[in-house]
């Protein structure tokens, strides 16, 4: 879990988890009062809890803001005997602007050098200590960096992009330009497998659709969903008709604003395949999202965790 | 159902639930088309539809745009004889802009003589037509609009606000206060009633605390989510300090980012409730929400349709 295990219950649910041997699990600590409530929890219930420091970034998010803190840290740990600690993990999306190739690259170089001082002064209790970094958008430089330190030949190295299971049409297909473009020898990069379906609802002025698609059903924050082809309705086998010359301008509630480009001959009730932009958000709208085969029969429904 | 039924799909669930005689449903019309795959659809299945005609505005969202097109839209509905005509609908929260109130008044009246127009001429099926408008934000002007021109003496005449349910500690509650400003015969207005709790994670720089509260789980379209009160872990029972002092700047997925203010002595793991902004967009993160007494026990859990 790339966060802090914060809260009694929460506490509870993972030490229950916990009695099942083959439950392996691993939790962020960044302050010594969080340590102190997780030492003193798994104590009380006899269980011994792998825990990683979180490394992070000043004006960031979670983790120390500085290599003093972080081997303070350890100590507060190794005072601690229901915890191990087992790794340390940092998150570089937060470091943004014009200089963010620079400051992901410093910070992985500065996130692996802590990791081989804790491990030199015996502050792990594994062997092979895990050391994790990386979003969606700059998993390369994470991995060149952790290559360049050697970090796979003492450390578990993980890159964790979540956005590589789905990606998208949006920010993360952006990100992954950028990637191409720093890695020429990559030859094709992830391709986008998550799209939201929707109907034309209503078509009340020239040009302009409002689709049966809104910020119940897509993710909206980071750009809006782009029309990819349009379907009539009960046309079997069915065959897409590209529309991506529209153009959503805006998200309500339940409706999505969509131009109608000149030449595109929309009905209302036909059925429209939209890529979106920030997966995570689009998934969290979801109880249940239908895996298809390129002939768009359904082969398997997921059902979503959140 | 205030939008159109579209889509054979759609159509099929709503003939199966009208198999059951105690189950009363209508939706909105606003073209011809969806009027034609309505009646067509409804016929092959032995049952008819009640339909209201959708009335909107120009810019807006769906519905008839003139006067003309609902009159017009009455007759293709008449050729239908799976489909009653039953009503007629408008949303005025699409009218914004310096002279929204005269707008919104001006709306409500053209939808009455609308419904006038449409009763005069027989186009109804049944003698007491549903006659609908308003959001959350206007609904004291639409009623005064529907009182003075004697809606409820030839319709049923129904406001929808569904913010009433939980109330804000936003958007809702701005607009309400306008609602009071323009009707001093209401001495209390709705109260805010909806509240996401969420635990202090991080406490990384002075100042500054990063809170398990995300896009996950809160609004965050329309205005962030507001600290309310804080709750030290463990402390039973639960009394609740003033934190409304402190303000969250930004939202990530999982993560609210917070001004800790001077005075306010926050520690990793205490509580903190927070009113959102939006309540239609934060009821739509959780499965189960929870209804808590004036002591904070659970006393009823309920389970969220989306």
């Amino acid at each position: 879990m790339a966060n802090q295990l914060v809260g009694t219950p929460n506490m509870a649910l993972i030490a229950d988890l916990l009695a099942d041997p083959t439950f392996d699990f691993y939790c962020m600590v960044d302050h010594p009062d969080n340590v102190a409530d997780l030492g003193a929890y798994f104590a009380s219930r006899g269980v011994r809890l792998n825990v990683m420091i979180e490394y992070g970034v000043v004006g960031g998010r979670c983790g120390c803001r500085s290599e003093q803190q972080v081997l303070d840290l350890a100590k507060a740990i190794a005072a601690q005997p229901a915890l191990a600690l087992t790794g340390i993990e940092g998150y570089e999306g937060v470091i943004h602007g014009d200089h963010a190739v620079t400051g992901i690259r410093d910070f992985a170089a500065s996130l692996v050098r802590l990791a081989v001082q804790l491990q030199d002064s015996g502050a792990f209790a594994i062997s092979k200590p895990i050391i994790t970094a990386s979003g969606s958008a700059w998993y390369d430089l994470i991995a060149e960096s952790f290559e360049a330190q050697n970090a796979a030949g003492r450390f578990l190295s993980v890159l964790r992009p979540g956005s590589y299971v789905a990606h998208d049409h949006g920010i993360y297909k952006e990100a992954q330009c950028c990637v191409l473009d720093r890695r020429s020898d990559l030859h094709e990069g992830l391709r986008p497998a998550l799209e939201v379906w929707a109907h034309v609802q209503s078509l009340p002025e020239p040009g302009f659709a409002v689709i049966a698609l809104g910020k119940r059903d897509v993710a909206y924050d980071a750009g809006l969903p782009v029309p990819l082809l349009r379907y009539k309705a009960g046309v079997v086998p069915a065959k897409g008709d590209d529309v991506s010359v529209c153009k959503v301008t805006a998200v309500m509630d339940q409706h999505a604003f969509m131009t109608v480009a000149p030449g595109v001959d929309l009905r209302v009730g036909d059925i429209i395949s939209f890529g979106t932009s920030h997966p995570c958000l689009t998934f969290d709208k979801w109880r249940v999202g239908c895996l298809v085969d390129e002939q768009l029969n359904v082969i398997e429904t997921m059902e979503t965790c959140f």
